[in-house]
């Protein structure tokens, strides 16, 4: 036991190291794609548009621009529509629900991950406004999922080596570690990496997870930093920690009296940060009710956001018509003439001939003169309608970036405003971009710590870094007095029973009697099989407390409570025909790895594909071996806080109700839960009991 | 009740706030008196140095320097013995130990707070190897205590405005962000700081208290920056974000083939930081048994301690006799001649006439031929067993600063080695220093994560921290072989019941039968006052399990649980005489504030205290209105891990255990749980059964 202990253990290690070194080749690998595919792609278009300048021949880039955003976008929306729809999106809220503790079937099928992968690729080169950081964090959880159960399923082989792995509780472990490393590699912040996982993910912070967690995310950026600095011919100088650092600030220092700046720039990322969430609620809506009812439609909607895409980029650059001499900051940078004349270049190009990440840094570092104020007003307004529409399309996208990029912009317009008022004292408006930025992502995200490190990290500058936190800390709280962050909301429209980190208030006085699902199924310990059936099918439940039968009571079905069974245990019995007519002892057998083995998909096995015979019901089934003795149980007069501790402490799913005969009364889920929400609207405290689904 | 809620939220912003502020304050206090004195104490001897060089009266500034220090010192120690125990030492394991949920009395009273601010101004002038991050992290946690309840006690003035933060809970709450601030203030880390509390603390990770701890750690961070640079002269410019940042490393870039060398040192960092917890372990169980029977002879070591510091420096300059013509890279390091002719001075004194922060940081930036291996290695030699024998010191100290200091100087001794041997690649050894630095600090007190994150933020380099968390990974792996951490063994030896975080492995079959107290001390909800003071007088016990009578049994204190009620409640219902002749009702009343009001220290009110009459010990007491009605409890068939989980994720103190009926048959507290440690030694997990006091 020693030994296999100390095997655990070391395994553990290596396993948590191939999730780092995983998530770096597939970021690296999605990276490199993106970078080489979307650069032929723009220089195609630009020598169009330089070509066509000219000859007066300037609906052809258009078309073709259009022609590419589209046929790419397509592609990439059927792949997630058609072959595992959990793709769609950032991904980050499934995999926060998933580690809160609900089951989220498919999200980390084989399906997915191609579908996440591929999918984001195709989003980026499609000209759509969205980033690759959530669909990295995702594919990291599943690719450390997979490492876990070390199962090559498509190949009908099964390469288990360690059988340590397959339980729920560690896999969540694994996923964790998975998208702590995915962010890690994204963004080059391995402390933000972990601090992500712990915030949405652990609800118990345990010191050893998170050394691994953090060991995970720590080998995830320096192998990334290895890979692309290897990609661009130096693999030991490193210099690429991550794959969206916002490059390095020569000047960010800063005086206190600029600090009334970056309030008033966070007020206003929280402004229109909640904005944006309120108009992609009404979306989201909106598409519910009528959009995504058809597959096609779903697909179709997405290359028609991609084509609009390129068409107002087309639209602002030539409408604008904004000429610059200045120089890009970065030497990649593709500019083209576009009604400019002379050494000038249309300044507009830099920004979208370009990935949203391309736009975001130019926006950061360009020189100071080199957008007017009018090509950043149209772009904040035309990249915010975009970044509305474009998230909650059925592709596998990111919402960090344009979020970014649109903060960005406004903050570099204050920043021209203060420059203009102050020319003495500011020369710089790269400052003003990146507090513009962290503010517009922290008005729609609202993720609190682990954003913040995340950006420090970007900037790689601590003392700054206070700065940043005043402005999400505000952006925040200004956020949080009109609408919940983005991917709340998200959370809330699909009716996944997440719960928050603490009792919702104003509870003090509901009771477990007022919540709990009752009358509750029983079984006997030892069980007729016909009983067994109804009470599958007719619950939805995925624990049955088993009781004591004694003979002194008058009903049936009432007795103290001996256990309790899971639902997949029984189907698994059932299955198996673990059970004999009265009297006898059953003929088959059954091990653990029984129960095991279907792990992955456990829920696939249904009350529906098991078919008894009458004889068969007739038998009986002895649970005693194979039921927990000793569940959890909370009193029916404990109060509704009480409960929620005990769930969110333990990380429950279901909890019996006993009466003080410790005979079960009823059962609590996390659905029952999860319907009780507080909502701070408008500075209002409201209680609400929210629908929710029982997962 | 929304309202009050209302109020609620908004001054726990405002408490969060001010524990920021006010701990700023402390943290630029102390530096402030630190620097100012310390800079006139080695002024002086410097010029007695420099005088007596040449007039061959080297007896006398050595005398001095002794006098000096042992003067101020015993000063310390007396402060610290006689007035509040509780603050010698760093107070991060007694910290530890509180936000662990032990009692630990006196750790957050005036005393200790007076006693450690000006305890450990006085240890650092006494020139004791010793640093201030942990009682700052003390001070910081008492602060927050202090502004929680709002109360000034030596006034005899009660200014409890709010009655909010007078729970056990929400005082602990605040005590994590006062440690997170002193972190932060101590070290410009906010990130780290918050972690550092995380870890240290919360068993259970709630993103809204995180959030709070985080601010005021900013709010800490930023305060002390503006308060430091008020104090330079330029308060608007910022430009001190922590007492001991490590200063710009100008070239932290590195080359993936040094990442063996860093392996090296972490190797050594691991093996000389075990070595230094097992000496300082030895010498701990040696005081323990022979030193500190007497207050007196604890100050005297002190004293002592303070003076062979001295003598040792003054050998280690006069012996070596380093003469270099460099400069140091400080503008207020003060150097004296001692045997140097010429330009040229005594490297050594550098490094003694200087706090241990100023030699930290002479060792980490000072040019690369300014010391030479001699001088480094007895450095090294002289500083560990002063450290080692400095720690567990009846005074006020940190243990941070010395093990940087050690690690640099041997860190920068390898970094020597490696400019030997690679001249053309290798140019400077401040690199090699601090990864030294990192890996005795990581191999001594080995607390992962916080430490990883704080020194990253120490730096102020990202893309150098994955080589920091690299060597503080092995450092801690290769420590963890040998011994427990630092903070840990400190733990240990004191007896303090802290649980760890995961449950021992190898304990499965034990079961809550094995480890229960037993019998129990059962009380009736209406019970006989006699039975009361019988069951306080003869058991320890912080809670008793409240039964029903039932008139169906044959034993008198047999029945169903009905709830719980807490030694300090009983204690305060006894005192106030809320009891009566059986049949009437009690004369007396009684409000939530005689519960609450001697908050800060339950502990005071002893069973001894109170008096009784024959005739009041015949009446009786009703518990119902007071009693816990819903306690957590476990079933007597519960395993060890099972309870584990229970008391760390519900953060309990003690536990009913009952049988099928739910009558309660044994208590279940920390101690007996924190008995049982599994513990690795040489590689081998061993199950021990500690002794533990009853917290």
């Amino acid at each position: 036991s020693k030994k296999k202990l100390a095997l655990e253990m070391l395994s553990s290690w290596v396993i948590y190291f191939f999730i780092g070194v995983g998530t770096a080749f597939l970021a690296a690998g999605v990276q490199i794609s993106v970078e080489l595919i979307a650069h032929q792609k723009f220089e195609l278009i630009k020598d169009y548009f330089d070509k066509c300048d000219k000859e007066g021949c300037l609906y052809k880039p258009v078309l073709i621009w259009m022609g590419i955003n589209a046929g790419i976008t397509l592609v990439g929306a059927a792949l997630v529509t058609y072959v595992q729809p959990m793709a769609a999106g950032s991904g980050i809220p499934l995999i926060k629900s998933y580690l809160n503790g609900v089951r989220v079937p498919g999200l980390l099928s084989l399906r997915a991950f191609i579908s996440k992968c591929v999918g984001v690729v195709l989003s980026i080169l499609g000209g759509l406004a969205c980033g690759k950081e959530g669909p990295m964090a995702h594919s990291g959880g599943i690719m450390a999922a997979g490492l876990g159960k070390g199962r090559i399923p498509w190949f009908g082989k099964d390469i288990n080596i360690y059988g340590l792995f397959r339980n729920d509780h560690n896999i969540r472990d694994l996923v964790a570690a998975g998208a702590a490393s995915g962010v890690s590699a994204a963004f080059g912040a391995p402390i933000g990496g972990t601090l992500f996982s712990v915030e949405e993910a652990a609800s118990f912070w345990n010191t050893e997870l998170v050394w691994k967690v953090f060991f995970s995310a720590m080998i995830a950026c320096f192998s990334t930093n290895v890979l692309l600095s290897a990609f661009e011919g130096h693999p030991t100088q490193l210099s690429n920690p991550g794959l969206v650092r916002f490059n390095v600030f020569p000047n960010l220092t800063f005086d206190l009296i600029e600090v009334p700046v970056f309030i008033f720039i966070a007020t206003i990322g929280g402004l229109t940060g909640s904005l944006f969430v309120v108009m992609n609620y009404k979306l989201t809506v909106f598409r519910q009710k009528y959009l995504h009812r058809k597959k096609w439609i779903k697909v179709l909607e997405a290359g028609l956001v991609s084509a609009v895409s390129a068409v107002a980029a087309f639209l602002l650059m030539f409408s604008v018509n904004d000429c610059t001499e200045k120089h890009p900051y970065s030497h990649h940078a593709i500019t083209t003439k576009l009604g400019c004349s002379g050494e000038s270049h249309n300044s507009m190009s830099t920004m979208f001939l370009t990935t949203p990440e391309g736009c975001l840094k130019s926006l950061l570092h360009d020189p100071l003169e080199m957008y007017s104020v009018w090509s950043l007003v149209l772009f904040v307004v035309v990249f915010f309608l975009l970044g509305v529409w474009t998230y909650g399309l059925s592709v596998s996208s990111g919402v960090f970036i344009p979020s970014l990029a649109i903060g960005a912009a406004w903050g570099r317009l204050i920043g021209l405003g203060v420059v203009q008022l102050f020319p003495d004292q500011a020369k710089d408006v790269g400052k003003y971009a990146l507090i513009g930025a962290a503010s517009q992502l922290g008005g729609i995200l609202r993720t609190t710590i682990s954003l913040t490190v995340i950006i420090v990290e970007c900037t790689g500058d601590i003392t700054f870094g206070l700065c940043i936190m005043i402005s999400l800390m505000i952006s925040k709280w200004v956020g949080d007095f009109f609408t919940t962050g983005l991917y709340d909301m998200n959370v809330e429209v699909s009716g996944i029973p997440l719960l928050s980190w603490e009792p919702p208030p104003l509870c003090e006085d509901v009771h477990v009697s007022d919540f709990m699902s009752q009358p509750v199924m029983t079984l006997l310990s030892v069980e007729r099989v016909g009983h067994i059936y109804d009470c599958l099918s007719g619950e939805s439940f995925n624990g049955f407390p088993v009781i004591e039968q004694d003979p002194n009571y008058d009903l049936m079905y009432r007795g103290k409570l001996k256990g309790i069974i899971l639902r997949h245990q029984l189907l698994v019995l059932l299955k198996k025909k673990m059970f004999c007519p009265e009297g006898q002892l059953p003929a088959a057998s059954i091990t653990l790895k029984d129960f095991e083995n279907p792990y992955p998909v456990p829920q696939r096995l249904k009350i529906q594909d098991i078919e008894l015979s009458d004889a068969d019901k007739q038998c009986v089934m002895d649970l005693t071996p194979y039921m927990n003795l000793t569940p959890y149980t909370a009193s029916i007069s404990f109060s509704m806080p009480r409960v929620f501790r005990l769930f969110r402490g333990l990380g429950l799913r279901h909890l019996v109700v006993v009466n003080d005969n410790t005979e079960p009364i009823g059962m609590v889920t996390r659905k029952d839960l999860a319907k009780y929400r507080a909502e701070i609207k408008k500075g209002m405290l409201h209680m609400e009991q929210l629908t929710v689904e029982n997962r």
